[in-house]
């Protein structure tokens, strides 16, 4: 399978199954659509999975981790050997990815894309959580030139597609984008200025917790990285190759495997929505079947969301990345499908409608 | 026990206890205060219960039912004697709250405040769920005078916060507070105009579904109430008296016996704000104790917050009541909880920490 047969395999969702759904709810025994965002959920689930049933009951979130050559700039407050340090605490189950998904009842596994550590299996803490398709360690400093070849970025999504389209076909009906890589709002932030055509100035931000001297760097590395590998918007995978990382693209392989498959993934913040950009690019039918977890507090969040015409279902001030805004969000999916399926219709409650 | 000593017996929140919950916050292993708004609800809940390990397991929400005098001028879109089949179907389990609170793992309880339905206990399902403290068959209507005696309405408020109080006696560690009374947003909207100070085309909406000509009819209503009762706002009990209703006393005395009792209580939408507007105008120290479940999609609820200083939790363009609001958002509450309990410190995950 390659992109293009990915491609020619998504379809958009079924209007009429979003459209009977929407006629269950208007009978459900309250005012019309008083329950909001919670109603256009449960439709959209609806017409992703052609049922008046729909059921998210097994979720997994994928940790997509990667390194980046852009991180020994300084555009990072942390240090690189963080990424695998908290790679080995998402396997520990001590990051705040464990918490949010232990709430919400989904599992974490974390997919090594190209990181630049590795792990003695021997003495690593659950080691079955961790999915090893290292293409790289860590991609190139992409001031110099490509952060990856075109082989590569068309490697990264075909196993985030892959390693996804296993977790549907085992019967994990929601899957959550989460990402580690320490540098990847650099990337992201890139992606997100080429791609939407917004200003750098509106869609670069502080990352993990730059000053403003970093941020200033920061906005200048990028604006240095698209003058010299001038990326083509239009094309995902040489936006992707050129200023883009590998668990981006593991990201985006898994947002056309929801589509392709015909299951709802929720992406998570800034670095994940950087990888539905690409995704998009590609086929921009995969907007049908995503649901955008949180609105960051990374600015440029938002510029993104819009460019997909995507409503956040939160907004908490986040801004950790991982998988959190998306794997919270899971509850408040798992809410909107409870009140739709389980509220009585005004018929069944015997109450009187509207005069 | 009176007003006065409910008064006496609230205390503000020790910041030393939101403090040393600060100081544990900026070890978690990320990036300072990533998860933004989950940090500033762990925080509180430590403060509340002077404790860095809360716990918010046992959760009920309270739905305070009354019916208004009101409802005979027009402004509802729903007949009266919904009031009475709504509280029959929260008792069955069939509405958007039984759905909201069996996803966070929340009871229902229904309070009849006051309304004019008379249900045979014999019939009914799961009267159990059913507390009476029938204060009348409804408010009068307070266009021509007072909704209820001064009496009645401390009468409200005390029965609420004995209510309350029995809960946390028994071991409910989180409250949230609902309502259902067909014409309540009118009262509420009276409420919000009278202390908030806000104009009434700001404060006045369409309920569950006015069209043009019943807003305007709604205003006008209110309008005449304020004028006909004068209202004190620097007193709560009037307010609540001349144009309030017995479930929304009902509210304010959960939120009174919330601060009494240092545990946390979370309301939903533009009801249940009103009934905290009337604790608030009692005793202002409430809202230390207090969470906004969201902010809902009537118009004036969010003036009420900000007159309160509540920022809402959850924004999802509900409007339904019932506490479905507050319900959903005790998820995001529990999931605050887990984080600051769950994740790891920076030393304990042995990860290296800003450069």
């Amino acid at each position: 399978m390659d992109l293009s047969d990915i491609i020619n395999g998504i379809k958009p969702v079924d209007p009429d199954w979003t459209s009977q759904a929407r006629q269950r709810t208007a009978q459900l025994v309250m005012p019309a659509r008083a329950l909001g965002r919670l109603h256009d959920i449960s439709e959209q689930l609806c017409g992703i999975r052609q049922t008046l049933e729909p059921t998210i009951k097994r979720k997994a979130v994928l940790v997509m981790a990667g390194d980046h050559g852009i991180a020994g700039e300084g555009v990072s407050a942390y240090p690189q050997e963080v990424t695998g340090a908290m790679v080995q605490t998402f396997l520990a189950g001590g990051a705040g990815i464990n918490a949010v998904c232990r709430h919400v009842n989904a599992d974490v596994f974390v997919v090594d894309m190209g990181i630049i550590a590795v792990f003695d299996e021997n003495t690593l803490q659950n080691s079955d959580r961790l999915i090893s398709r290292k293409i790289a360690p860590g991609t190139a400093n992409f001031i110099l030139g490509p952060a990856m070849s075109t082989q590569a970025a068309e490697q990264a999504i075909l196993q985030g597609f892959q390693i996804a389209s296993d977790f549907f076909s085992e019967g994990i009906e929601l899957i959550g984008t989460g990402d580690m890589g320490i540098g990847n709002t650099t990337p992201s932030a890139a992606i997100g200025a080429v791609i939407c055509g917004t200003d750098l100035a509106d869609m670069v931000g502080r990352g993990t917790g730059l000053d403003d001297e970093g941020l200033a760097r920061k906005r200048d590395m990028i604006q240095r990285a698209i003058d010299t590998n001038k990326p083509n918007p239009e094309n995902g995978l040489d936006v992707l190759a050129k200023v883009g990382g590998f668990e981006i693209g593991g990201i985006a392989g898994c947002v056309l495997a929801g589509a392709y498959h015909q299951r709802p993934v929720v992406v998570d913040g800034f670095i994940s929505t950087a990888g539905a950009l690409i995704a998009h690019a590609i086929c921009s039918t995969v907007t049908d079947y995503l649901f955008a977890g949180h609105c960051s507090e990374e600015p440029g969040h938002r510029h993104m969301l819009q460019y997909l015409n995507l409503n956040p279902i939160l907004n908490l001030g986040m801004r950790l990345g991982e998988g959190t805004g998306g794997g919270l969000a899971m509850s408040i999916m798992d809410a909107a499908v409870g009140v739709f399926k389980e509220v009585m219709t005004f018929a069944e409650a015997g109450v009187a409608g509207k005069e």
